[in-house]
């Protein structure tokens, strides 16, 4: 055995605990908590079996007996805290179920399946990885089943094992792909269900019923720790601007938990751009007009927050990306055009001029190392990596830039240092919040019940996440209920929509109403890192965005009724 | 009050454990433990008043009692995490031997001191601060007191507030400072007597008596947990490198701790790099033939750990950098010529033409954005600033490029992704863990003592750190012990040398002993978020590289004798 920390220890021996209600497995049998769902007829004939079906929960009774079941279980997609206890929940589960149940995971992701490459998952090799961060166990992929020879070999797998059930533990897609094998495998005749677990640190994937995706906690607690000591850090030294990127695509849930955990002085919030069509000049601005009222405060420091997915949300930065994905185009004859010249200035003034005006003018505002960047780092479609864009750095030069010819313009007397930097791959693959090990550990025990109970095409959910881990409340949510129709790529896709900020919603408000005071203040707030041990206020602390959405909307499951 | 997190407050509420000796301050007086240290006659001439001392142990007698002390602090330098709780212990030891007695704190460093920038340091001021990071109790600077004006200010500062003491919370240069100070006052016949107390994240300040210098410990705990997500993630998808600079300045302690607490598969230690005397492609080379090698096993992906000061302990980087120091330094013809150029490219072409073949051979090795940053950022003195360079994106810009070559000579067929990354500003403002918040509680009731037993120009020291708190051993060193002359900038000057990473030592031989086992089989540690409650054996872990020296060491205090 390897070396290891006496924390990681002490979290292989945790004991999550569970919503009351799982304590008693073998008496839970699902019950209708809603009407079927009704969907629209493209999805309807789309999903023929496993379409249109009711939300359930978990009623207690008598104890029943289940026969022993051969389960799958597959991480898809980028890492989240509490993967690892997913799969120790769904195996525990099984294992109270019937003893003699088995687990195997499926390796590198959905890959995995299309390949029968598999392991059985045991107590003893289970045993390394409860309460541990990252996705190690059995790895992960971004493998896509799509094609009709990869769902006919998917199937040939879990005919192969004789498996009972699949677990799919990923985001939007993933979980569209869950319900996409359970439709095909159903009708094909096989006897494998397949359930899927909400998935995300971007925490997108949440709606009505999915009130937070797994390991969105951990990673906003990672990089809230750590933004608030580079807030205690500059306001100690009085000396730099920290531009602060933070992982989460295209939504601003993460930037908007982190500002407020910590009081940062300036956050953009990705979808409030958008809504006000705000241009690149104008955020530049904004920071700019902050850095000089605070500059008359002899205030020469502070922390701007910026979500990865900002860029996106800039109209005139969207319209000038999907123009270069269109020009540059691997099919494009300009591609060809553009690999025969060298000199990456004359690159930039060959594209340039197939812009249309408005974008561009905003290429014109960028600093010369983005240009490159848009134009050469290129994903295999040829579409530019919006996720590469370097926008703390970006941001950075504009604001020193355009205060540079404020001074010049004799209205800014300050001095602006500024360090760039980027929270990312470290939240992600975090030591699992007792939030993220218990709801993880829990969802886990529902995927087993689903699978149990033969219900196809659901996912996992656990509801009132604001309350003690005891009320929490487990349901069953059908997939395709979350689904509309989408055009991707010329096709028309069924698709769960990505959550968005809520710009009405009572998180967003609340930030909106203490931004002012925060961009001046120096209110910084210091959460700390993530605490095991001790009074359960500081060990399960809930997301204050849960919080604020939760006290604001007034209802509990159960008053929602049937 | 500003909204404060859950562990913010239950942190103000903490007591620090302070070792034994410390509970019963009124009865302590301080004992010689060695003879009076013997000095240079250059030392000596220099501190006639404060360089031959004895180190001070504080044993117990009859209680006695003191007069109301007025005193003042100032942090000096970078932040380090525990610099609040110095203050606390001060100011609580301080009220303990007379509860008349007056705190009062320099603003924004050293230039507060001769700035008579000041303010009281309440009970209600102080309580915001206990157990918290930062500095921003009152702030930090770098003025370096050197003047005979800044002196006598200095000297008109402590004898306007009428101080007993002045305690310098700093790193080597300000401990220095703090003897010249102490010195300066004493030939002036001012009754204020100047402590220092070690600080610096570096780890840097050591010798035979300074065990540790504090915030080192918090810095490598919050890295750590960093690093071994970063590797957690690296493991999981399976798909970069990760390239991670550490901040640490010259020495490589915090790298070296940070390998032994997360096993990463490649750390440089900047001290072996100069004594092998290995150049910039020997470094290179290095990571290339691991890459090639686990590219073989199927692995694609591994974390490299850089220490911040790297660069300068690669001999021919260090001959570059100091011919670029004196080729563009303000004064010589050189730079007026180099104003005159507008191209980049050809700044660079008439740079070239004077340096020696040796550094124009490892300046053409050079990346061309780290060829502008050697040229273009530079401090006022015309320096190249070392600390800017940015070494992770270095390295990974010259393996890939490294790497392409031996893919076109049919060598390497693995894929190579990287994503560099910067701990830094995190790690040095970090909520300090509980060592260094009761290392640093307990310093400060040393230094309190040694001004209430007017002993100038002595350091706080507390020693056998690795033991429980209750077994540490408050001491009292003479600064000027610790002193050698070097010349700096032309003058003869009085310094404290830095301590860099034995390559002797018990600690970096057992990084070298496991290093080829870390490189391949990826043995990865987390040691996971810092903990504050429960378990002491989590709570309270000493580093390892302290543990290691210590138990090799194999001496304790006691049996030293004097």
């Amino acid at each position: 055995m390897t070396d290891i920390s006496p924390l990681q220890k002490a979290r292989l021996q945790f004991q999550p605990l569970l919503p009351l209600v799982l304590r008693s497995l073998r008496s839970l049998t699902p019950e209708d908590f809603s009407p079927k769902q009704e969907l629209s007829k493209e999805l309807e004939a789309l999903f023929p079996y496993t379409g249109s079906q009711a939300k359930l929960v978990f009623s207690e009774g008598a104890e029943t007996s289940f026969s022993a079941m051969r389960v799958g279980v597959v991480l898809s997609g980028g890492q989240a805290a509490g993967g690892h206890n997913v799969i120790a929940g769904l195996y525990d589960a099984l294992k109270a179920l019937h003893p003699e149940s088995k687990l195997f995971g499926f390796l590198k992701g959905p890959s995995g399946i299309v390949d029968h490459d598999v392991l059985e998952i045991t107590e003893d090799y289970l045993a390394a990885y409860r309460n541990q961060g990252g996705f190690d166990i059995i790895g992960s992929g971004r493998t896509k089943i799509e094609s009709e020879e990869q769902f006919q070999k998917s199937l040939n797998t879990v005919k192969s094992l004789d498996l009972n059930g699949l677990l799919v533990i990923g985001g939007d897609d993933s979980n569209t792909n869950a319900a996409l094998l359970g439709e095909y495998f159903q009708a094909h005749g096989a006897k494998t269900v397949v359930v899927g677990a909400p998935k995300t640190i971007d925490g997108d994937l949440r709606n009505e019923d999915i009130e937070m995706s797994f390991g969105c906690d951990t990673a906003c607690k990672v990089y809230s720790e750590m933004i608030s000591n580079i807030a205690r850090d500059a306001l100690s030294a009085k000396k730099y601007y920290y531009f602060l990127k933070l992982m989460g695509r295209s939504a601003s849930h993460i930037a908007l938990e982190c500002a407020l955990q910590t009081h940062a002085n300036l956050t953009f919030i990705g979808e409030e751009v958008a809504a006000q069509k705000r241009s690149l000049r104008d955020i530049c601005g904004e920071i700019c007009d902050m850095v000089l009222r605070r500059s008359e405060e002899g205030k020469h420091y502070g922390v701007i927050l910026v979500p990865e997915g900002l860029i996106e949300f800039i109209p005139e930065c969207r319209k000038l990306i999907d123009e270069l994905n269109d020009l540059l185009a691997p099919s494009h004859s300009h591609q060809a055009h553009m690999e025969s010249i060298h000199s990456k200035e004359e690159k930039i003034d060959y594209v340039v001029k197939f812009l249309s005006n408005e974008s561009a003018d905003c290429f014109s505002t960028l600093p010369t190392d983005i240009q490159f960047q848009l134009l050469l780092d290129r994903d295999p479609h040829g579409n530019v990596q919006v996720s590469n864009i370097e926008t703390e750095r970006l941001l950075m030069q504009m604001a020193s830039i355009e205060l540079e010819k404020r001074k010049k313009a004799g209205n800014y007397k300050g001095k602006f240092s500024a360090q760039p930097n980027f929270f990312g791959y470290e939240g992600r693959s975090g030591m699992p919040s007792n939030f993220d090990a218990q709801y993880c550990y829990g969802l886990g025990h529902v995927a087993a019940l689903l699978i149990a109970h033969k219900r196809n095409a659901y996912m996992a959910c656990i509801k009132n996440l604001t309350e003690k881990v005891e009320n929490w409340q487990p349901m069953g949510i059908p997939i395709c209920g979350m689904m509309h129709l989408e055009k991707r790529h010329g096709k028309v896709k069924p698709v769960i929509e990505k959550a968005l900020v809520n710009l009405e919603g009572a998180a967003f408000q609340h930030f909106a109403s203490q931004r002012e005071l925060w961009k001046y203040e120096d209110q910084y707030r210091h959460p700390g890192p993530i605490q095991f041990f001790g009074d359960r206020e500081i060990t399960d602390q809930v997301m204050l965005t849960m919080t604020l959405e939760h006290e604001n909307a007034g209802v509990s499951l159960t008053s929602a009724g049937t």
